[in-house]
Order: C-alpha cells, then sequence, then structure tokens
C-alpha cells in the first residue's frame, strides 16, 4: 500500500445511499409531509449544529462519550450535533416564543446523530421526521398525535390490521414508582437519577424479558458477553410490583385500567396518569380509532428522558423472516409523547408540548420487506457512441429526447465497443438504447434496442417470437423521438 | 438571569428557516433535481460525517481552526462534517469502484459546513444541489455540465437574458503562471504553494480590484479594517502578464482567445487550456448555447483547489437594489469545473471527473428579489373552540374537513375568547375560521368566516359590497365540508 494515500472508507456505523434507496425515502418523507401538512403544521428546519448546553442530556446511554453526542470545542464553545429534533424544537420555541402563533405546529424532517456503538444495521447518522404541537396543555393535542399516527402509516400503504398504537403515561409509571417508595412525591428532582435507572430498565422488558429486567432492578445483570450491568439496587418487594405492573394482562383495557388502578390508588401522579388515558382513548375513540388500533400497554417506557405525561409508540405487527430464517415483528416505527418541561429549561416558564417522531429508516426497510411489487425500471434512455468523431450528431439526439422530456444521456465513457456500452446501459437500468452507426448514419436512421424486452425474451422467448417482435428496430432519424415515446409507453 | 439555565440561541452563523422559507426551497430543489434526472443522473447521499483524512485540505480559507473545516477527535479518530459534496463523491467513486456504473452520474441535494469566520448572510451551514460525471474524460461531459447549468436557470423561471455562463480552463491559468516564470512545467508538484497563493490573488479581482490583486501578487495588501495578508512577492514584470492576462478585453471572444493563445504560446498546459475552451464552445454552440449565453472568461478563478481543467460559473447578470439602495448584481449561482486528481487521492489512478454545484441559498435569495408575484395564503383551516366541553363536535369538524384534503387544524391553545383564537388563524395565514357557539349548536348551524376577504374588504370595501358578498355566513351543519370547498375555491 502506498503510504500517505487516504483510504476510501466511511467512518464506522456511516453509510451512503445510492440511487433508488434515496429516492424511494424521498418519496416516502412527501407522502408523510403532505399529511403533517394537512394536519396544519408548518415545516421548520433548525441546523445540524447546536451549543451542547442547548441541546441538554437527555439520551438513554450515559456510558458514550459525551452521553451519546457527537460534540467538540470550537473557538472556546461546545457545539455538537443535534441528537433529535426535539431539543432544538424546545430551542427555537423560547428563542422566538414573541413572534411564534401560540400553539406553535411544526413538521421537521432531517438527520440526527448519535455516538453510539455501531453495529449491524444501526447507523450513527438517520433519518427522523417529526410533528410537534407546542403550547398545547389539551389532552385532545396528544390524541390528535395518535389519530396523526394511523394517517401516517396508511397514507404509506401500511393496512389498519398490520399496525397497534400503544399508549401509556409517564405520570402513571411515576405513580408506580411512587406506590413503590422509590419516589418521594414531595422531592421527586432529588431522585431523577434512580428514577432514570429504574425507567431504563423497565424499558428493557422487550428485549430482556421480565428475568432481565428482575436483574437490572436489583444488584445488576451480567449479559451474554459477560459484561456487568450495575442495578438499580431495589428491594424484592419493590421489584415485585413494578414487574406485575409492567407486566399487567392487557388483552381487556377496562378492566388493564382498573387493575392499575389499584396499584397507584392514592398516589396524585398516578390518577393523573390514568385521567390523561382516559380522555385520549375516549377522543380517539370519538374519531374513529378503534379500541384494536389503539390501546393502553403498561411496559411502554421510551427511552428519552425529557417526557413528561401521555408517551406513545405505533408498532408494526406484520411478521417477516429474517436472515437467519426467524420469524420477527418489525417493532416500532413511531414514538412520541408530552414533554411539559423542555422549554421551560430554557425560560422558566412552563409551556406544554407534545409530539411524534416517525423512525425513517426502520419504516422504510419494513415497507421494502412488506411490499412485493417491483418498481419499474428507471434508468436513461442511452445513446451509444459509435463514432467518436460525430459526438455533435449524438449528442444532438440526446437534446432533442430530453426536449421532449424523456430522460436520455449520451455515453460519456471511453469504450469504443458496443457491448461495453450496452452492459453500462444494463447497470443503468435503461430501458432504450439508441444506436447509429457510420451505415446507418448514410442512410438517415437509427437503431433502438428495447434492452428490457431483450432482457425478457432472452429468458423466456421462442424462436417465433423473437421474430414477431424484435428487441430491435430500425426508425428514420427524424422519428426518433416519436418513436421512443411510443415505446416508452409501451413499457409503461 | 437565573443561573443554570441554557440560553435560547443559535450557535453564531447557524440560523433556522421557518415555514415558507422550507417549502419554496424544497420547490426550487425539486424542480432542479427533476432536471438532474432528466439529464440521467442518479441520486447519492453520502454521510455529513467523513475522516478528516478522507475529505482533504481544498478549501480558500486557510487560516480557520482545521483550515475551514469542522473537526473533532473520537475513539482516537479525526472526524469533520463535508465541507461540500465533491470530496465525499471522490471517497465513494474509490470505494465502490468495482461496482459503480462508469461513467458514474450522480447529482447529491445536502447541507455542507464550513468553519467560516460568519458575517451578514454568511451562513456556516448551506445547501448545495450537485451533479457531477465521474469517469468521463471527453469535453462532452464538460459542456454537458454547461447546458445542464442553462436547463436548471431556466427550469426555476430564470430568463435566458438574466445569466450568463463564464468558462476558463485551470491549465489556461498555469500555461499563463508558467509563462510568467511561476511553474515550472517539469516540476509543478514543488511549487503547489505559490500557484495557491497565486491563484486566490487571481480570485479577488472581482472584490478588490485590479490594484487590491496587484498589491496580493505582490508585497502584500492592508485591508480597511488595517489587517495586512502577505504577498505571493512576484515581480513587476510578473504581475504585469498576470493582470493582462486576467483584465483581456472580453468582448470579441474569438480575438481574445488569439490575444490570450500568443501569451501562453509555447506552453503545453496553456494550449491544452485553449483546446479545452475550444472543444467545449463547438459543443455548445451545436446544442444551441449562443455566445451571448456563454463565453470565455479569463478572469474565472475558482477557489477550491482541486481542479485540474475547464472551469465554470454561471452569474444572474439581473440587477437588484440592497438595503442601502445600491444597485447589485447577484453574481455567480453555479460553479464546476473538472477534477481529474480527486479520486487518484485514494488510488493511485487517475479517474476523469467533472461536474457543477449549485449554490442553493443564494440562488433562493436572487428568486426572491427577482419574482414579484406573492404566493397565496396556505394556512390551515382553522375550527374555533367556543365550548371547551364540545372538544369531541369540534374535532369531528377537522377530522371531516381532513377526509376531504382540506388543510385543517382544531385550536389546541388556551384562548377562550374567539378574538384571540382569530389572532391565531391570522398569525397562521388561514383562509377561513370555523365557528359554531351554543347557539348555533342548538340550530345545527356552523358560521364560516372568510379571513383573506375580512381582511381586503377592511381596508377597501363600501358599505354596499360590505353587504353584498358578506365575509362570514353561515350554512347547515352537514353542509360545512361542501360549503368550505366551494370556498376555498372560490378564493384560490
Amino acid at each position: 500500500m502506498a503510504s500517505g494515500r487516504p483510504r476510501p472508507i466511511n467512518v464506522k456505523g456511516f453509510r451512503d445511499y445510492f440511487g433508488e434507496e434515496v429516492q424511494v425515502r424521498q418519496e416516502m418523507l412527501d407522502q408523510i409531509t403532505s399529511v403533517y401538512r394537512l394536519y396544519g403544521f408548518e415545516p421548520l428546519e433548525t441546523p445540524a449544529v447546536e451549543s451542547l448546553v442547548a441541546l441538554g442530556k437527555f439520551l438513554p446511554d450515559t456510558n458514550r462519550p459525551n452521553e451519546g453526542v457527537f460534540a467538540w470545542e470550537d473557538d472556546g464553545e461546545w457545539m455538537a450535533l443535534r441528537y433529535d429534533l426535539t431539543a432544538p424544537l424546545a430551542r427555537v420555541a423560547a428563542q422566538f416564543r414573541n413572534s411564534l402563533p401560540s400553539p406553535y405546529r411544526r413538521y421537521a424532517v432531517g438527520t440526527v446523530w448519535r455516538n453510539e456503538k455501531p453495529g449491524p444495521g444501526r447507523f450513527r447518522q438517520f433519518y427522523q421526521c417529526d410533528a410537534d404541537t407546542v403550547g398545547a396543555a389539551t389532552m385532545a393535542a396528544d390524541a390528535e398525535m395518535c389519530r396523526l399516527s394511523c394517517e401516517i402509516l396508511e397514507a404509506i400503504g401500511i393496512r389498519r390490521s398490520d399496525y397497534v398504537l400503544k399508549l401509556n403515561s409517564r405520570n402513571l409509571l411515576d405513580g408506580v414508582l411512587i406506590k413503590a417508595g422509590i419516589l418521594d412525591p414531595g422531592d421527586e428532582g432529588n431522585l431523577e437519577e434512580v428514577r432514570t435507572t429504574v425507567l431504563r430498565a423497565m424499558d428493557k422488558l422487550d428485549r430482556l424479558g421480565a428475568a432481565g429486567v428482575r436483574d437490572l432492578l436489583g444488584a445488576g445483570r451480567k449479559d451474554e458477553s459477560g459484561a456487568f450491568t450495575k442495578g438499580a439496587g431495589l428491594s424484592g418487594g419493590q421489584i415485585d410490583l413494578i414487574l406485575a405492573f409492567l407486566t399487567a394482562e392487557k388483552s381487556d383495557c377496562a378492566a388493564m385500567l382498573r387493575h392499575v388502578g389499584d396499584m397507584v390508588s392514592g398516589s396524585a401522579a398516578g390518577c393523573k396518569g390514568l385521567a390523561e388515558l382516559d380522555e385520549i382513548m375516549d377522543l380517539l375513540s370519538s374519531q374513529g380509532v378503534s379500541a384494536g388500533q389503539c390501546s393502553v400497554d403498561t411496559s411502554i417506557v421510551r427511552g428519552l428522558g425529557y417526557y413528561t405525561g401521555p408517551i406513545m409508540e405505533a408498532e408494526l405487527t406484520a411478521e417477516f423472516t429474517d436472515a437467519k430464517g426467524r420469524r420477527k415483528q418489525f417493532g416500532s416505527v413511531i414514538g412520541g409523547g408530552r414533554y411539559d418541561g423542555l422549554v421551560k429549561r430554557f425560560t422558566g416558564q412552563e409551556v406544554p408540548a407534545t409530539g411524534i417522531s416517525v423512525g425513517v429508516d426502520r419504516l422504510l426497510a419494513a415497507l421494502k420487506e412488506m411490499q412485493t411489487e417491483a418498481r419499474a425500471s428507471s434508468g436513461p434512455v442511452l445513446v451509444t457512441v459509435m463514432d467518436r468523431d460525430r459526438i455533435v450528431d449524438y449528442q444532438r439526439m440526446v437534446t432533442e429526447l430530453r426536449a421532449a422530456g424523456i430522460r436520455s444521456e449520451l455515453f460519456l465513457g471511453n469504450a469504443r465497443n458496443i457491448g461495453r456500452q450496452l452492459k453500462y446501459a444494463d447497470m443503468r437500468n435503461s430501458p432504450l438504447a439508441i444506436i447509429q452507426g457510420t451505415e446507418e448514419r448514410d442512410r438517415d436512421v437509427v437503431q433502438i434496442k428495447d434492452l428490457e424486452l431483450g432482457k425478457e425474451m432472452a429468458e423466456t422467448a421462442t424462436h417465433e417470437e423473437w421474430k414477431t417482435r424484435p428487441s430491435q428496430w430500425e426508425v428514420a432519424r427524424q422519428e426518433l423521438v416519436t418513436e421512443v415515446v411510443r415505446s416508452l409507453r409501451r413499457t409503461e
């Protein structure tokens, strides 16, 4: 290896997106933002870079450098890449509080960055697509977020039977923690750390099961690799109560709410949480969201530290078969909740707010698995170069095709032989290639080669079919555009 | 001020974009990328973060930390935010050289970051929108970039008479530097530093005039603030030759090329540069690009260090009046050129490449100045809340409107009185407000208030008009959606 040459590789945990991947994501984001607009949200675009203090520390992964954030010092100021779109929104809501309408309803699409350990399919830059209402205390705002989540999923083609919304409330969770003697209702602030540890343990029910959560709530847990995570140090009785809450039987929603109500009875926070959930469920049913679509699930916790009220996740229930042949569910693709304290960090005044965030990459991956229909080939028509001295003639064909709105290009590479040029057309998914050698030029004609038909026929056609439906034919030069238009229409 | 509260402000040099600003930019980017697709380019999205060595150091501003790049160390690795979209493309072209089609034609849209001193209207994060062809040595690829630039500008509504393309070649510039005895044709590498200094001085003709460039080529220049920039230390004769080249009379292109040809005669690089420009101009005229649209301009230098052949800028010639009442031109909005050495940095093998980059923000600013037509108000229909116990009824109206595709929302704020809610509708640019108090509910009707008509009539209408065309009227509740649709169609 020559020394001094940089290696052409991505930074670990980052990746590139090519062609169709970019296109398909853009189409999905356009569909989602159309729904956001329909619901009356306005776009907001904040910069990637914020001051580290403005972002705050709310990420679940505290063991990483800068608590999971990419940060650096510049001219004496610590700046960082945003780790979500909500923290910057809180900064904007505080900064422009005198000029923005209230409630402020905004949507945002953009990449966020997390300084996490990269793993398979887990990247350090990913997309989010959020909608939030800042300045609305009413549960109607939270109910709207649920309804909006349903509408988004259906707008991008997911059937009503293939997703569920799961609701919970941080107040209800606090209620259980208070009843278990973990939080002191009169002195919550001082117990922020233990509350965070307990909530993070509860959040792992899905991944680790009840036994794993029990370890994390108690002395600690050793994982398969032998690494040890220190536990919350709760007593057996405290752990039992929390696990009973987490795993409460969910099939009958009303019965479960009564059951959980007993667990938190006497705690103001717990009762507030129950009332919130009641009100949201009522509002949703009046908007035609059925109990099958949306239900309360006490095991929903949400990782981020800033939630203060109702929290929500939308999960895809459809199953797929993973690379190892195991049946799996796609899981959570939208998450959100109420965060009444986030703007207060800046202004000292409480500003109620609620919102959702679409996990764009996970939703895209799910859509890809769920959709069976192949997309039509969408490459450009390729005008080949048979005679390098006549580049002006070939370029003119391209100019004419483009003027007619046909995606097309001149072969600009170095290859002189037609085979290499057709191979290029193949890699580009070109529907047609245009060929004009000296002989064709002298007769003022061009050859049109149907590359899709050629591929298809090479696999399946009989000799007769080859003769009746040729994949290459000749037209007068002046008929080029008309014939290409006609031919593209036929293959559509 | 309470201590410990973060201040809600942007990091210096960064800004937020609201509502319409985001929307208008997105529309313009959609128009540009449609043209890129028409020309056969495929999207590519690289991450914001690259390794610092992969990006290389090509920015003009060397006096800034990390030579103008935001960079930080993480886990022993130096990473940085991309400063353009070309350096990451070179990395991709090298990394995926065995699987990408060749030529590889890609477009990219994204933000880039420069660690420059922020100033009025000068931000440290901004958009670029590029198209590049990697693996094409032919001047037909460079000519296509010029043609593409014209097509983009016209696609977004700029008239042919309001822009010009200016062409030059780095080879031609090298020819002059060789003739002046600044570069040694047999030993160019060792003189990279002085070449960079001289080119940067030449690039400032626009801003500093001939006298300023003379100082920078000679002993140095003191600016208005008294700050001193060290010069290139050339002799008087060297400086005279360079200034004669830079300021060559441009009105007759053929005559100028002959004149410049004399200046570089005998230099291989200079002759190569002239031949490149000749070929591109020929190809462009065969594609219907007139001499008025595109011409050679010896004062085009381009700031970035990686160009190796033809370079190009598209300038808007239309004038506008700035805040101080001065007539100004918008200047360069697209720039690009050939960079045959950028992929070689990684692989050791030369890969010819050429491309353009659209300065999105500057082009947007220009479009805003040039367009006089106001955009229609596009806010949501607002369903007001007159009776907080009947939120379910109001929510149902919103649900019906949205189901009919009408952008609408429920007022989710705290205000009880109708005045505050209508003021909110005003701030949101709502076309209509829906009102239903107890009395209307009892009669099963709703009030529709036309907010635009109201505004307009308040300014101009006579008493008669007020009576014949009321800005508020009543319809049966079940007519709500039909009436809103009808009313919105009328105001379009």
